[in-house]
């Protein structure tokens, strides 16, 4: 099967360790390495690295040309971003140039997925309905009422008979709490991880009926392919067309063809320190402290230091706070707080402070 | 009148910015300069620099020549600590030296005064008192029950009328806190900052009596003066004498010529990160934070953050928190328990890490 990493976007959640020039995706902040390499080592039993395409913005190229170096992996670049719809088109054309005609699974760069073998056990199920001409996403069954996720709602009924394949009803927004308490009530929800399968041919048919301008785009593109003319292609079409997600520019307007499939994989999206911090719960200290680098606590809980630099960092008495220390920048903040650092990297933006962004 | 200026002794209560190599003397943890300058510059009304004597340890005497360059005072370094009453002893021989028969200020180097004229002025009445042979200390007038500090208390009538004058009746070690409290109801008992004034002839007078092993090691140096071999007098005679503290070694057993003068001047000890964020309150924002640096804070309350490094700092919802960056150290505290900084001190040398403390 072949495999689409959508490793595009900047991201400022992770600031001080993130950085337009090293966004999520780039980072080893769940320890394992890269995110985007733990991606594409995740799915090794389903895609050989021949098989994986990755995709990302072009000033990241040359990040992941260095981390990628002698992998087989195919890597391009987007001159800007375009939300997900393009990226997916851009990546199913490309899978049909590379001669593949089955399956492809597009996986977004910057998740983890503690449990593999569950999550590559769904996979498989949803490329053989994707063989036959659906298009499947992954449900991601939900252990609490999140407010920061978009959900889906099935059917109420499965499919076939003694199956887990559900029709998908309806894409719905990040909900507020009190219905999203009513989704994880009603067994009918799931989170949207943004991963699903689908043949390159059935995504290219759709996208040419839902999204024309695009799908022109596209087959623009696929003449270029083999050519030296992919880069100015590339221009060329990103300047024209409008960016638009996957979700709803496609999924939402085609329900007819799309599954959903329940997966319980123990899925994040690591959305911020804090998350992060839960996540890595098997790391902590007898304080329930994770701590990352080169340091020395004394009476501090709960509290998440990420030392990866050589400096000396030495905690007293700290209570659920984060501590980040990167060469050139260090953020101390309530732990609890940590999804307000956007507010901290945009007041840097109107300092002029570029080169810590 | 001539001044000693007492700079000896290392210090970790201001780590990471305090070091072995750089103690709170030699500090510019006020924000006017390193504490040892400012405590010449303070007196400049009374002690010309010629008047100036600094005594300090070996290991700081290359900084001391430093940062004194161009100025007159005169530098001594003890080849080791001996606690105060060798310093005094050795200020006093160095004073009779340099032609000096009349009254001396002894002060330590890493105090904080706020109102240095009353200061000066309280140091006027003091040096009268000292011409007649007096041993006269500087009572700070205490504001709360402290129990960080020695107290001295008096005699309950001034020794002449409508004076401000008082017999020292007793020194009294650091309190518990119900003592503290009854000590500041009384109206008798003052903090003892370690600062008094008395003529040398007096002094070694009362070293010659109660101590009299070290007086015989102040003649020893006080021949060597003018010779080439202060520093080896120096060595010779540290090695031999006993650590003891002036008010223990002599103020205790002479009471009689002791006598103190009450003194309401701001004074701290500037003992913690904290007692110097409380001290500074004067610069504190519209939430109470005192900042120094490149630093950026998002809804902090209480916080002291000090970055004199080139490193950006971004702080997010802290309460109460003391951060304190340096080159090599980072330090992320509870503000209220920065006394407790020892603790990490300690640590780092069981971690052989000397280069940090």
């Amino acid at each position: 099967m072949f495999s689409v990493i959508m490793a595009g976007g900047s991201g400022t959640r992770f600031w001080p360790a993130s950085r337009n020039s090293a966004p999520k995706q780039f980072l080893n902040i769940t320890g394992k390495g890269e995110m985007v390499i733990e991606t594409c080592d995740r799915i090794k039993p389903l895609s050989r690295d021949e098989e994986i395409i990755i995709i990302l913005g072009r000033e990241h190229l040359e990040k992941a040309n260095h981390i990628f170096k002698g992998r087989g992996v195919h890597i391009l670049s987007e001159p800007e971003g375009r939300n997900t719809a393009p990226c997916i088109g851009l990546g199913a054309v490309y899978a049909r140039h590379l001669g593949c005609e089955g399956p492809v699974a597009f996986l977004p760069a910057d998740h983890f997925i503690a449990d593999v073998s569950s999550f590559l056990e769904v996979l498989g199920l949803a490329e053989d309905l994707a063989e036959e001409g659906g298009i499947v996403t992954l449900g991601i069954v939900p252990d609490r009422p999140e407010t920061g996720y978009g959900y889906i709602r099935r059917d109420n009924g499965a499919l076939f008979k003694n199956s887990t394949v559900y029709r998908v009803m309806e894409f719905v927004e990040k909900p507020d709490l009190d219905k999203a308490r009513s989704y994880l009530e009603s067994g009918e929800y799931y989170w949207n991880g943004g991963i699903f399968v689908a043949k390159p041919e059935t995504i290219l048919n759709e996208i040419k009926v839902l999204l024309p301008e695009l799908h022109r785009g596209l087959q623009q593109l696929e003449s270029a392919f083999g050519n030296d003319g992919i880069e100015k292609a590339l221009e060329e079409v990103y300047m024209k067309i409008e960016g638009v997600s996957f979700d709803y520019g496609v999924m939402e307007k085609t329900s007819e063809k799309v599954y959903v499939l329940p997966c319980n994989c123990g899925w994040t999206d690591v959305g911020s320190w804090e998350s992060l911090y839960k996540m890595r719960a098997q790391e902590y200290d007898s304080g329930k402290n994770l701590v990352e680098g080169q340091t020395l606590l004394v009476n501090c809980e709960g509290s998440f230091i990420s030392a990866k630099g050589k400096r000396q960092i030495a905690c007293l008495g700290l209570k659920n706070c984060l501590v980040v220390d990167t060469p050139d920048a260090l953020l101390v903040a309530d732990l609890s707080l940590s999804q307000d650092i956007r507010t901290i990297v945009e007041k840097l933006k109107m300092e002029k402070k570029e080169e810590l962004i």
